[in-house]
């Protein structure tokens, strides 16, 4: 396939890269402010080498990129709220030419999926986003594989910054805040924290998982949300002595999304540590799946990327 | 889709019962004295009264079913080795007439995987077979939209039946004959057990994930199979202490398959007690994966089998 990728951070790079290794062929990279198109097909690495002494990718915009001939536009701009864009402008683009769009930014998916599903309707074109929750795991396309009506209930951790406060406070002993900055240090949690340890990016993943199981009909305004940061030492410490943990929870329903700190068994497959993330699929006929993996990551992203890309009908 | 399936036993029945649910239609089904065709849609409720009544399905014959006008041969008949037939039979001939086959039969693509795949290249059909390995956990197809190249190594505990005996063994401090007596009072292990505690359905899945990582060229004859029949209280008493435990590991990689008795970490996402199976696949850009589910059961494995036929393109 031909692949334009919109969004040029970590995950868009190890996309970039790791394409060519499934025979895929990069004909189009933007970043927030230029972008290259070579529709015969980029050489990758020479575009990482400019983008690392210019720090620009090419002297073409994004509409050139937008316009190009590739089958699949790789939607890896940041996530944003409310109207999601530009991510959302990008995919109706890529949907009104007919062609596919995969996409690694929540925003779509979560603030708007109800009217993308519309446009996808008249589009010969489709939308695949695996990469939106969990990282490499296959959630998405296992939901969507068993048939969303065979589900009744997805829980897990899906915020790895808050799984790696939270399990390292109860490992040391340490304080919330104690451990955040030490996550910071590491480069596990941003400067601002808040859109992880409040709960926010939590929350979207569970709203897109709502919209997977329930045709649609959920937004982030959808999910009650409670984050992390009232979590204490002494809650933790007192769930030890009982065997237990806490973990941030995402849960979706039939009919709603919750996240919150929830008091877990050490022994159940929630209580996972770190930055691994746990995805449990309650089925109607076979039971419960428990789906673990790394939950974030730019090789790690591109690989359910790049798995969703593999999932694609040829364009006729 | 239009299903035919092929073999009536507990997978077979639940296919039935499940497919209307996922707006499929059953045009056809055999057990292995009769069958009945209806390309207008067959009344599973009546087939399965008449099955439990009669013992047949219907008055006519494999040939009809083999050459109905369906679009997905569901393939669960028993399981056999060397030739594989009649599953590779079946199998073949449907892909001879442009049809999809799902399996849930390891036979044809454990033992003669390089066979089925030279005649799938000349077919409009294709096949698919995640209930193969694993019941209802996605790793073949995991594995597939990575790109079989992406994967180095899976490993799991692939058999209930021997899963159970162990975890009982371990827990109660009892001996494996006693357990073994228990297992096939409680309907876990089959009067004849050895196909299971002597590791070859171990080895058979194996062989499959091997098949699927490396593009074909393994059969069990290839495998280096151990069983649990040698495994002793005393062993697992000690692993206790140490506070590991013993768990029956098939192993493929990118030149061997293994099954055998491994010493795994009590904490460790091998260590699943009871008849939970999880695979473990090790990636070469994202890390570990871990899924984990039921790995056998009528719904469990018919649901794997549904997931198939989801994922299968229309005939053209």
């Amino acid at each position: 396939m031909k692949l334009a990728v919109m969004g040029f951070g970590a995950v868009g790079q190890a996309v970039a890269e790791l394409a060519p290794t499934l025979e895929h062929t990069v004909v189009g990279i933007a970043d927030s402010v230029s972008a290259v198109v070579d529709e015969t097909g980029i050489n990758v690495n020479d575009i990482l080498t400019k983008k690392e002494t210019d720090g620009t990718v090419g002297s073409a915009n994004h509409t050139d990129l937008l316009d190009a001939d590739y089958d699949v536009l790789i939607e890896a701009t940041p996530t944003t709220l409310g109207d999601a864009n530009p991510g959302f402008s990008n995919t109706k683009h890529a949907l009104e030419r007919d062609r596919h769009v995969v996409l690694a930014n929540k925003g779509p998916v979560a603030e708007r999926y109800d009217e993308l599903q519309s446009i996808v309707a008249s589009s010969n074109g489709t939308i695949r986003f695996e990469a939106t929750v969990g990282g490499v795991i296959p959630a998405i396309g296992t939901i969507q594989d068993y048939g969303p009506n065979q589900v009744s209930t997805v829980r897990g951790v899906l915020n790895g910054t808050a799984n790696f406060v939270l399990s390292r406070m109860a490992a040391e002993g340490l304080g919330y805040e104690h451990v955040l900055a030490e996550a910071q240090d590491l480069g596990v949690a941003e400067a601002d924290p808040s859109f992880d340890v409040e709960g926010t990016d939590a929350a979207l993943k569970g709203v897109i998982i709502a919209n997977v199981i329930n045709d649609g009909g959920f937004t982030l305004d959808d999910a009650s949300i409670e984050g992390i940061t009232n979590v204490s030492g002494s809650a933790l410490a007192l769930a030890a002595e009982d065997n237990r943990t806490v973990r941030l929870i995402s849960e979706a329903t039939r009919n709603h999304v919750t996240v919150g700190p929830k008091l877990v068994p050490k022994t159940s497959s929630l209580a996972v540590t770190g930055t691994q993330n746990i995805v449990q699929i309650e089925t109607t006929h076979a039971g419960r799946l428990n789906l673990g993996g790394r939950g974030a990551g730019g090789p790690e992203t591109a690989t359910a990327i790049l798995a969703d890309v593999n999932r694609l009908q040829p364009l006729s």
